[in-house]
């Protein structure tokens, strides 16, 4: 009988696990370990602080280690790697798919790495150099090398008797029609060869219009053409169109996945490899840095105000109202440019389209600047009516809302169009460029327009 | 022959159509949208400007329109549908998969749903009904009822003749065995239907260990169950283990990139559905609502350094000083906040472990706190070194960033963690609340310290 799934399952066994480790059952932790799928025991491992992770890396079977590495998000698996002595790593990588294991491989230090492919077979040592010679983040290095290829004038009868004694790899839904120059002619479904007669070739079941991936592509770039295409699967090949591999919808989920966190980790100076579980000296070193250049920032903003520092000691009053001018403008600033970094990531934000884009932020900056301006203007005159310079106060305030909300926006437009034409990470500017900017022209402009009132 | 895919393609297009909208070559740019894929075509709308976005929809075959829609992001999907008459939108929805209709049809105001319900087939209607009793956000929501099943005693021959007679659904890697009671037995995969001879039993071949989904299961741990098991497809079942549909890789991918932009979103007040492109009023008007949620809170903040309006009036050094605690507090808050939601929504952080994370986060503040405590301290008694209070001024500052940043952190641990147990979005708490809390912290503790210090 199917039993259905339950959630709770990976969670409540996390609970009995931690129970049982406490409780020193080892054998009874063992046993549970090695019941569960590779891809649970790796959430297991992500899930636990670093004491017990370890513990529980210690109990897993040594050949099922090469099936969870592969699940591992990067941090830890190269952690657990990092441990493992080179032929100890070569018997647990035994059998994993050449993309994983070029993934796993491509991440060692030269010496480690020779020395674990002088372990292997001869077989998977000329798999891995080929899967190699791709970069990680390209369409080769996301393929998989173990295409299913006929020629076009067999039958389906001979395809299916050569498919049932080579069996078929994991998520095959297409096998591959070449020439003799193995050069792609086009795919035949797994669908149409069971709903075809038996003598029927395969060339009239051939859908010579599928989509085919040149091997250099981005791995962004395929993951667009999945999701838009709604594939499964998609040949990759060469410049001169022989094939090289496939690529297979599970290895694109995980780009898809890692993109989209990309942005959110990046703009708060994380990395979407990062170890939410990662002991707290190694958390605490990376984190000084991204506070460090954060004070490096701020400390501009500071000298900003030191510079009207007579003035403040005029009206005191503007020390109150600084903080809400740099605080609008970050936050209008923001939201632009997460609305960038998003259409960018998507392919929406384009050359042909930014102009209007920017244009449409300014807009909408303009009119917002103008409302806030008007709002926080005539707050200000109130709350500090009892001073002579109430009045001045308030056109200050409003000045330089509307100055610093369209400088913000503007900001957070163009910067990560900018950085994307220098190649550089859009989501970058996120993080500390854009509340610069904020900050200094917020208190420059509020503190600028008092002194030319009040000095 | 098969030509590869060039990514430049819908850019170019995008040019292209632009380019001949504005020459008004309207018959030219109508050619070109029928030719594209209904994917394509919806990239290109979500890629355009309003007028011109408006423009190309109306030179869209009606029989297209459904599939396009189908493809596009849920604000400009709505914008077109409010537009179209009834029986126009019927006739256009015609075709889709139950799923993709449900959603469309879910979103609409009652009076216009069911006239477009009365302008459909008898079947469509019935199954839209039944696929909208569950909510979108659900498996029941995200599954499809083209399953295709079989019994468990016959023979491998008799399921084939069935398939070339009735075909197969797009994306069917799997089809499915039932009792006399529609109860799910188990699926077999087309791969393995391929390899076996032609009379053996479809129960030989079945499958009884396949991921099983209820379908009251929220989207997000469908997507889960999906990436961990590397699945393109998993039967969908009730209570009573009956097979109501199945769940496609394709829909999940979708779910998991619209989880992921969610957060990004959602912490600079955005939601994942907002049009880039959005005219200008429409962006104005949402995001005033976020900027004034940000000025009352800000608002708060400048109350609290009213606070100690005397103290500044005193030393105007502090007003110069003022933003370096806060913006030190809501950095390593946000850092904190953003591992921590991203930890919630990968399903790392449970109720079992988020003890030891916030106990490592608060360690981890501990050691920047002080790091930085006595960085800014330093930095601060030799800017300010003319000063008599120069000493004690070091003393607040530092004294403010331990507690700022162990509060920041604190509260960016937590508070995604509480609202997940109150059923509320974690992701809200990273736009406003943190912020608050460290301005407002930040503000009191360094303007507090100097007060007790100089007053």
């Amino acid at each position: 009988m199917v039993e259905s799934y339950e959630q709770e399952q990976p969670i409540d066994q996390l609970q009995q696990l931690n129970d049982a480790l406490d409780s020193g059952m080892f054998v009874h932790v063992r046993m549970m370990l090695n019941e569960m799928p590779p891809s649970d025991v790796a959430h297991l491992l992500e899930s636990s602080p670093p004491r017990a992770r370890n513990l529980l890396w210690k109990l897993v079977n040594v050949e099922r280690e090469g099936d969870i590495l592969n699940y591992l998000n990067d941090e830890i698996r190269n952690h657990f790697v990092d441990q493992m002595a080179p032929e100890h790593l070569a018997q647990a990588l035994e059998g994993l798919e050449v993309d994983d294991l070029a993934d796993i491989l491509g991440e060692l230090p030269e010496s480690v790495y020779l020395e674990v492919m002088a372990s292997m077979s001869e077989q998977d040592r000329h798999r891995v150099e080929a899967a190699l010679i791709f970069p990680e983040d390209t369409a080769g290095g996301l393929m998989n090398l173990d295409t299913i290829t006929v020629r076009p004038k067999v039958t389906v009868d001979v395809v299916s008797r050569y498919l049932r004694m080579k069996g078929l790899p994991d998520t095959t839904d297409s096998i591959y029609v070449v020439d003799t120059h193995d050069r792609l002619l086009g795919a035949v479904s797994l669908a149409s060869l069971i709903t075809s007669r038996q003598e029927v070739l395969v060339e009239e079941l051939l859908n010579d219009n599928v989509e085919t991936i040149l091997a250099t592509m981005p791995a962004n770039e395929v993951a667009q053409i999945f999701e838009r295409r709604d594939l499964l699967s998609a040949p990759v090949v060469d410049e001169e169109g022989r094939l090289l591999g496939r690529i297979t919808i599970d290895d694109v989920v995980d780009v898809i996945r890692e993109e989209a966190e990309h942005s959110l980790m990046s703009m708060a100076g994380l990395d979407e490899a990062d170890d939410t579980f990662a002991p707290v000296w190694s958390s605490a070193r990376r984190r000084a840095i991204w506070l460090g250049i954060n004070l490096l920032t701020v400390l501009v903003a500071a000298q900003v105000i030191g510079i009207f520092e007579s003035t403040i000691q005029v009206v005191t009053a503007l020390a109150i109202l600084q903080p809400i001018v740099p605080s609008m403008g970050g936050v209008a600033g923001t939201q632009t440019l997460t609305l960038v970094i998003r259409g960018i990531s998507l392919g929406h934000v384009v050359a042909g389209n930014s102009r209007w884009l920017i244009m449409k932020e300014l807009g909408v900056s303009v009119i917002n600047g103008i409302l806030w301006a008007v709002a926080v203007g005539t707050l200000t005159y109130f709350w500090f009516q009892d001073l002579p310079q109430a009045p001045m106060l308030a056109i200050s305030i409003g000045g330089a809302m509307v100055v610093n909300l369209i400088v913000g926006v503007f900001a957070g437009a163009t910067l990560p169009m900018i950085l994307r034409k220098f190649n550089m990470d859009p989501a970058l500017s996120g993080g500390v460029i854009l509340t610069t900017i904020t900050d200094v022209v917020g208190f420059f402009t509020l503190l600028g327009f008092a002194t030319l009132f009040f000095v």
